[in-house]
């Protein structure tokens, strides 16, 4: 078996083959930024390939991407498209997730932001929040990542709701579905987290429009991908203060600009794409065993439908 | 009844008496800012009554605390001791209490101090965290506040542990109690969050000896009282790196001066007093019923121990 690790970053990419080789040590393993045999390649894990990279490798037999999401692959103008594409997921990437979703949901609850920035000014501003039963709270996306955090925020005591394009039931969680169901979820939704995918449907999801049908002064939490977000409409919304704060974990170039507007603006909280990852140390065993699934069955639980585009 | 509200705000002591009223419409209910005929009062609910006001009411049959803490109330050096004093508890701040823990204990374990500082500066800088499984978490106090955050605290997924007078068993929580069972506490704990009462024997607990036993960068959350935390001993921790990181929410005097070094210090995050409280509307009915049990039967499951301290 010949895998080839592709990542923007040669560094990162070499990292992860040292890790995949001390769990595969039969296999070929090799960075994409070291001379290789693309012949040979059956496997190729990769985030965010080169246009064209992939379409190069004639014997893959399956793409395996380094993340949840595979709209970095789907990216892609060559794609070979008839290729299975196999998500990395897992017990950790979850758990980083709803770590981070209750954090920051929490810190919009209570008023962080507004409290640190008259703190930065040695202003005591205390700012009483009502208990989170009092308080709607709403996750796009039920997916791994999704379910999981929604069910951590009714756990906490917040007024909880999920949005997916199927019928869902979670413990505590108040489940809509469709473009039918998106009116009555955003609702009186006080806060709103984004773990969809991104995909041509949800693409640019968070605009002017979907703002409107929040209650005045909602907050927003994306962790998802930036191109979920409509910038501008962003922009207007917390100049209109329609949208309080919103905290944003995803964009669409990163690193963030450092001119960006967002860095500097007292409505948003920038974090760097932290919320959650597959580190290389759990994630080269959770691939391993996708490999052996793919190997064995022809297919793989966490294969991702190219079609739907998630 | 005659009630008479004491806190040092006449706004506020105004706006529970209108609160108390509606509660009991019985009951003459005064402010202690206005004229009240001292004779006749019964019950005093105060939050930091001046010196001698207690001693000044001749026929009090019971103190009410507007608060979990009863320190505010031992500090008076003229209290009647023979006078029960009531703690104003309940759901709501036990609420407010865990989300708050949870909310900075994941700020703390998830280093969003420093990236903010990074993000000041529009520097990305991405931080990865361990999963919450491989974070040791303690909690100094397991009382109606304390038991619940830790329970949180393990539900979210932290290695949790906790420290009381008395032994104590908490799911997913392993329990230490007593002077020789601190050790074993600190030993290992990334992240201490306090709550414990103010009492003679936790005045200043926090200090440099209790830093010294916690592994080097350890982190702290304060959410009890000022006067739990030696404030010199924290600076120079903070110095050394034994502590990483300090959000603290009470402190000795309040609000915080405007000069004071906590405000400005990268390693200090200050919230001003809000990690939760007994709000007028639910607290009033507490109140109430806390009154309704203490006259049918003489005392009140909420009554502190005044020679125990809380
Ligand atoms: N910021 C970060 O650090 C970070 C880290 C990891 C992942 N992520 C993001 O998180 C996203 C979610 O990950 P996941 O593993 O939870 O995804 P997933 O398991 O594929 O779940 C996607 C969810 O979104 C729903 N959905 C998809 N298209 C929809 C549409 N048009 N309308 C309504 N609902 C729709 C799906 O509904 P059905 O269940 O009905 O199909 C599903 O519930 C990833 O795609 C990635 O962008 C971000
Ligand atoms: N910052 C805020 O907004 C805010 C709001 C409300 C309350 N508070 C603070 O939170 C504190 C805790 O409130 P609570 O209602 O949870 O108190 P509580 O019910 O009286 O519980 C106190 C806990 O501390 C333990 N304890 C007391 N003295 C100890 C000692 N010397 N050594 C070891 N453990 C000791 C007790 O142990 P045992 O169970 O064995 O007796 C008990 O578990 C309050 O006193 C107040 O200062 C802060």
């Amino acid at each position: 078996m010949s895998i080839v690790v592709y990542l923007p970053n040669p560094k990162t990419s070499a990292k992860w083959v040292t890790r995949l080789q001390g769990v595969l040590p039969e296999a070929e393993i090799v960075s994409a930024h070291e001379p290789f045999d693309a012949q040979a390649v059956t496997y190729a894990a990769v985030w965010q390939p080169a246009t064209g990279f992939l379409a190069g490798l004639p014997n893959l037999k399956a793409i395996i991407s380094l993340a949840a999401g595979v709209d970095h692959i789907a990216a892609d103008a060559e794609l070979p498209r008839h290729i299975p594409v196999i998500r990395t997921v897992g017990t950790d990437l979850t758990q980083r997730m709803r770590e981070y979703v209750a954090m920051q949901v929490l810190n919009l609850h209570r008023y962080m932001p507004e409290m640190q920035l008259a703190a930065a000014k040695a202003e005591w501003k205390a700012l009483v929040a009502p208990v989170a039963g009092q308080r709607t709270v709403g996750v796009l996306g039920l997916g791994n990542l999704g379910a999981a955090s929604a069910a951590l925020l009714a756990q906490i005591g917040f007024e909880t709701r999920g949005w997916a394009r199927s019928p869902k039931t979670i413990d505590g969680v108040t489940c809509h579905h469709g473009p039918e169901g998106l009116k009555a979820f955003l609702e009186g939704c006080e806060i709103v987290v984004n773990l969809l995918p991104l995909t041509p449907e949800t693409h640019h999801i968070l605009n002017a429009d979907f703002f409107a049908q929040l209650p005045k002064g909602a907050r927003l939490l994306n962790a998802a991908r930036g191109d979920h977000l409509d910038e501008a409409a962003l922009l207007e919304a917390l100049e209109s203060g329609q949208i309080a704060h919103a905290i944003l974990d995803a964009f669409p170039l990163e690193p963030l600009a450092k001119d960006h507007p967002f860095w500097t603006h007292e409505g948003v909280t920038v974090t760097p794409h932290i919320a959650s990852q597959v580190d290389p140390e759990t994630g080269s065993h959770i691939m391993a065993a996708n490999i052996a699934e793919f190997e064995a069955q022809g297919h793989c639980k966490d294969q991702a439908d190219m079609q739907r585009g998630y």
